[in-house]
């Protein structure tokens, strides 16, 4: 039995093909009988005639639950009338492989925001709208574009471990598990281990894998689990490198992911991908303040100098989406203050770092920098940050047998994904999500 | 300043060129220094004349620790009498960016395996021998010539939770830790969630990711976190149809990796890269067996019927070898006995599974197998195995409402690293190593 997929249908006309998929929708009606077939190409419109002859064919439609999986085999015949794809197989053997139960415990056509925990409940039949098989679509082609440009630039794909024997940046938020009498944490990032990678001289790396954060959060940009980006690079003059490596990559990425999927993105999703123009908008932070000055931007109380507020964010991406007609800006030199303690310091500027975050359509999805690789000031650093050397001597090892200077960013796969297809939290675009109550299914 | 890469340096004969790297050798004699440089691409020859011009050079190289990071600049010359590559780079300019401790805390030059903790330990600098670096340039190479197959095969990538509510597969070896006030454990692998992806219909996916298992061994073959590779395909007719997918996948990998690094490997790792022949050999258990039986194998004791000893793979392997010059070999039918609940079984022959194993080199690298997506089957094979179905629910739900038939494998990354690469050790293969008493780096 050789199956055809949905979308190849068209191209046998004439011919007898066996589709395999899922049963969308049933109309049992009084002389004809119809089946919805949908697999993860599309759907095609099967029609079985009431008759003697396909009795036994009649009896199981009449009784087929919807989203049962079904095997059809049939002819295939164009008419414009119709108004799936102006075709319909012509059913001449049916095979019900997995009969559903025929109350479903989630509307799969209905789609309102009270119901997500629900959705994510039964996660298994929410993904079975064509939209989410969408969302999955776009995340394999942005995945392997985001490889294949790395690999034409002479990246290693690692993966560092995500059990380690001390908190990976700061103590808060950690995950922490017995481990062999000792005790282990989740990585929150593989800053270090890729870091050590640029000692290892392995000059530039990526890795894409799961990051744990024990955030007790809720809103609709958080999880405990996520999916990490992460790159790094060695020989970089200064944090400008790896900008100018970043915003290529993304068009690199976005021309990918329109051309194979702009039209299905825009019909299920109603989402726009623009690819963006060269070089993306940047500003330093001082600039950036004085825009948002002028824009009547007020700091809400407490906020830090030197750093941006989400509402900062929004209206500063308004600006450049106004001014620059760009979805993209870059915003640099960040307080030392509200960085970590290895991002590289401007030497006439201690207060400031060689550090940018990158903004799309309002929200940060990327914070990068210039690491610093020289051991004396990298030590200094971390105790004027009031960090307790010890646990972090196997990182600070990796600077004392030479190391080049480097710097990289860390990216969010699902605010990525959420952002470009105009989905309203991480939980719709990943595939299943992890929060403070959340561990199943 | 334009970096010219170690291995494009002999395309710039009488021209000033600056390249990065570390200082592999230095010598210093008393007419002229020398530098090898080795960056990820290769090593090159720096001369620096002695003399009053070149002065403030003599005196950093004199005191340039092995293994520093340094940038130079000089004017390439061909001369056939020089041993590397006929090339040397006459030096003009020099800059330590980051001069080395003068003791390193292991010699890279040497390499014996009794000093594999210490070498572990000092990780980064093991990493840099170029032995090491060529390991993950051919992991890099192998895992986009997975993922390019499975794209041209419409296989959808997926990141699925490493944080798990239930325990993935046994109750054995399992990592927990407190969460939220809840128990989570990490996931031993993502069979369950790769058979949700074919409940939502995704029809075919791939995922390469980590795995944790709390395994006490200190064997060359175990680790407590590992890379696996994971693949799960609906609509099949049995496990034969993963197989051939596995070994057309197998086949287009290892010609990448040939085509790439086959020289490389030979050189620096004195392994033979043959891409295999297909269909690869394939054996039922009994024939396995009776094999065995002929080629004068005792099972030790203790042995499990329908199942194959490693000493027993080991003599199959060498048999294929011999017999078929093949260093794959598939072993099909194993007993339900020794077969997670979810392998499919022979409608005749209930103790016998549609599950597979793939042998290479006398090694088990891949299980494989059809899953059973019958509701009421899998129910019954569970409460066989004697498992309690209530922590499994959310699993076996995946089978109420439309499940194809479906089935997949799991593929170890880092031994089939290994076996290519003629290694003795998964350590040797795995970026960081994690096994009971080792957390660090």
């Amino acid at each position: 039995m050789q199956r055809t997929l949905v979308r190849d249908v068209g191209e046998h006309v004439g011919e007898v093909v066996t589709v395999q998929g899922f049963a969308q929708t049933v109309r049992d009606q009084k002389r004809v009988q119809f089946i919805v077939l949908r697999d993860h190409t599309g759907m095609v419109q099967v029609v079985i005639e009431r008759s003697e002859e396909y009795a036994r064919f009649n009896e199981l439609v009449a009784n087929l639950a919807r989203e049962s999986a079904v095997q059809v085999t049939g002819l295939v015949v164009a008419d414009p009338h119709i108004r799936l794809g102006g075709l319909e197989i012509r059913l001449q053997d049916l095979q019900v492989v997995s009969l559903a139960d025929p109350v479903l415990p989630i509307d799969l056509s209905e789609r309102t925001t009270t119901m997500i925990d629900k959705r994510l409940d039964w996660r298994f039949l929410d993904l079975r709208r064509p939209e989410s098989l969408a969302i999955f679509q776009v995340q394999t082609t942005a995945e392997h574009a985001m490889r294949e440009f790395w690999l034409s630039e002479g990246f290693i794909e690692i993966h560092t471990p995500k059990l380690m024997g001390v908190p990976s940046e700061s103590g808060a938020e950690l995950f922490e598990l017995a481990y062999f009498g000792e005790t282990a944490y989740l990585a929150q990032s593989p800053q270090f281990y890729k870091q050590m990678a640029m000692a290892a001289g392995f000059d530039r790396v990526f890795e894409i894998g799961p990051a744990f954060r024990a955030d007790p959060s809720f809103t609709p940009r958080h999880a405990t689990e996520f999916t990490s980006v992460d790159v790094e690079m060695s020989w970089i003059e200064s944090h400008e490198d790896v900008m100018a490596l970043e915003e290529r990559w993304l068009q690199y990425v976005l021309q990918a992911v329109q051309a194979k999927h702009g039209e299905q993105v825009r019909e299920l999703l109603g989402a726009e991908i623009r690819v963006p123009t060269l070089p993306f908008p940047r500003f330093t932070m001082a600039q950036a303040q004085e825009i948002l000055r002028r824009e009547g931007h007020v700091p809400p109380p407490g906020s830090k100098e030197g750093d941006l507020d989400p509402q900062a964010e929004r209206v500063l991406s308004d600006y450049v989406r106004r001014e620059y007609d760009h979805e993209f800006v870059f915003v640099t030199d960040y307080s030392f203050a509200v960085r970590p303690f290895y991002h590289m310091r401007y030497g006439d500027r201690p207060d400031t770092t060689k550090s940018f975050d990158l903004l799309w359509k309002g929200v940060e999805i990327t914070t990068g920098a210039q690491r610093e690789h020289r051991y004396e000031v990298l030590v200094e650093q971390a105790q004027e940050k009031g960090l307790n050397l010890e646990p972090l001597q196997f990182y600070l090892n990796f600077f004392r047998y030479g190391c080049p200077p480097h710097g990289g960013y860390g990216f969010g796969l699902v605010r990525m994904l959420m952002l470009m297809l105009n989905q309203d939290s991480i939980r719709e675009v990943t595939f299943i999500h992890r929060g403070p109550t959340r561990l199943m299914p």
